[in-house]
């Protein structure tokens, strides 16, 4: 159950970034704008940094998430992870590794209990957390782990103008040409029309569906995978009542009438699906993790450890992540309380 | 030499596409805006497909080039192919593809002999093209023989935006992963950075190289092609004095920030280069071939048989063509007078 009045829970991500001064500016130049959130983090290191880059935020404790409301109009509530965070902005500590995954935990378990409405997760280091025993590929799969999800989550990249899927992620380009197949394309489709119906209240998700090589092989000129792959986990969807279509050449997908054709596009590898959406809203597009039993955004950049420290890092994306994940609590709550 | 005042030719296409149509809207709608083009077709079927869609133009048989500019004023000049065309719009005739390749050739002559200033060509249908025994890979690469040039012309994509290179072309994507070398991306980059200056008048041109894989392989995490292929090459074009940088994650390249730091962006592969730029700017995206000893350039679109005869075809994209053209044009014998 989903409580929309319940706020949104912000980790900690590794603390040598940029987490501490995004999330600071964001309760403090957009804090009108959006519903209350809280940091799991430690107190003491938040409010050092707003003292060290003068950010001039009010940073209150709080150990029960009852009156986060109250507290988040004076202050921006830090949940105390519970042990003191080493590392400053800038450098790597991988002695901090347990308690970036602690914040994690956390979040987890107070989303899951309705004691938050969403999760928004800022950018970890992996690298470090490998350093300190960390065995999971990634965030997500973490994530995925605490919530004892056995299927693979499916990233969705929003902004107000596109919504895409990557069907592969983080994989080099030929790994990710072997790795389509066509239960991934259909799990993938299914995940994401469910969530389009559920977190963003469509009714009928319509997904267009890229080719994967030029012009979508061009009937078989230019590669198979698009006549052998894709037109048949095409072909299931559709008998599964999904309204998918494709395969299309990817380069004619993206541009404005055909934006209007489809509520989300599916894309077979990473820069497919990340070039049209980063290039028409580089600063605003939200990471999205559909197929968990709770909604999780995050900003869409790193840890940007080269400018952490700097007060030069800019909380647009992270905004953008935490309007996202509230809009998408509303809707899921809706949704709920009509079912 | 270029001859900027003499005027741009314009070749048949493939007759049973939208050639004929789109040509004759450019000059009905446009022709106050452009320089002086003239047509290589059979004055008949010109004239028959005008009246047929009652574009009321008005159209005039050339045999000779000296007197466009007096003549398109009042008519579109089409300099006559010497035989009759037999397919109609909307139909493939194997028996019209000897004439298809005709205009092109008299295109080449004319162009090389400075009676025309640059060469625009309508889309041709490969597959019909083959039926008759041609035996190019394409269109690019019939043109590079009749002007024998033996390195491989490079495509470049230009709008108002944007302009990209792919590296790969028309190739399935892992041949195009397979296809990729360090001396191939050298010479498109030496290719490119000369018609930055010659054609578009940039002095010193700075060209971004996007990497192949996600995040550029994140240090080799994902993909060594990155590594063991682009970043030498970068090198030593670097050693040549070449104004080329990168490997850049692809998705970080095209936002509106990205676009002001180069003059053209470098693609490892066809989705790469023509997604961004047709995203921004799908229909006024001009192809232009670099490499070749005149100018040439196309509409950004193929025969459109579908839609061939029905009066539905925008000319959009072979106005931006033949306007790019004649700029190019004029730019390149003002290098030329200069030098």
């Amino acid at each position: 159950m989903t409580d929309q009045t319940a706020p949104v829970a912000i980790t900690m991500g590794d603390p040598g970034g940029i987490s501490a001064e995004i999330t600071l500016k964001s309760w403090r130049d957009h804090r009108a704008d959006l519903s209350p959130f809280y940091m799991i983090d430690d107190p003491n290191r938040i409010d050092h940094i707003n003292r060290q880059l003068s950010l001039n935020c009010a940073v209150e404790p709080v150990t029960c998430l009852d009156k986060i409301g109250d507290v988040f109009k004076d202050a921006l509530p830090v949940y105390d992870l519970g042990d003191r965070v080493l590392g400053l902005p800038g450098e790597l500590n991988p002695q901090d590794a347990p308690l970036v995954l602690q914040s994690l935990k956390i979040a987890v378990a107070q989303v899951s209990e309705g004691q938050a409405a969403a999760l928004v997760t800022n950018p970890v280091h992996k690298a470090n957390l490998y350093k300190a025993g960390f065995s999971h590929p990634g965030h997500t799969e973490f994530l995925a782990d605490l919530a004892s999800v056995k299927t693979e989550p499916v990233m969705m990249l929003v902004s107000n103008r596109l919504r895409v899927v990557p069907v592969t992620r983080h994989l080099a380009l030929n790994a990710a040409i072997s790795t389509l197949s066509e239960p991934l394309i259909i799990e993938t489709a299914e995940i994401t029309a469910r969530a389009l119906q559920q977190d963003f209240g469509i009714t009928a998700p319509r997904i267009a569906i890229a080719g994967l090589n030029p012009h979508a092989g061009e009937g078989g000129a230019m590669g198979r995978e698009d006549i052998d792959i894709i037109t048949p986990a095409i072909s299931k969807l559709m008998e599964k009542g999904i309204a998918v279509s494709g395969p299309y050449s990817a380069d004619t997908l993206f541009h404005d009438s055909a934006r209007k054709t489809y509520d989300a596009a599916m894309c077979m590898y990473h820069d497919q699906a990340l070039i049209p959406i980063k290039t028409l809203d580089f600063d605003t597009a939200v990471n999205v993790t559909l197929g968990l039993p709770f909604i999780r955004t995050s900003p869409d950049h790193g840890t940007a450890l080269d400018i952490a420290g700097a007060n030069v890092a800019t909380e647009t994306s992270l905004v953008a992540a935490i309007k996202m994940a509230s809009e998408m609590a509303r809707m899921r709550a809706k949704n709920e309380t009509h079912a």
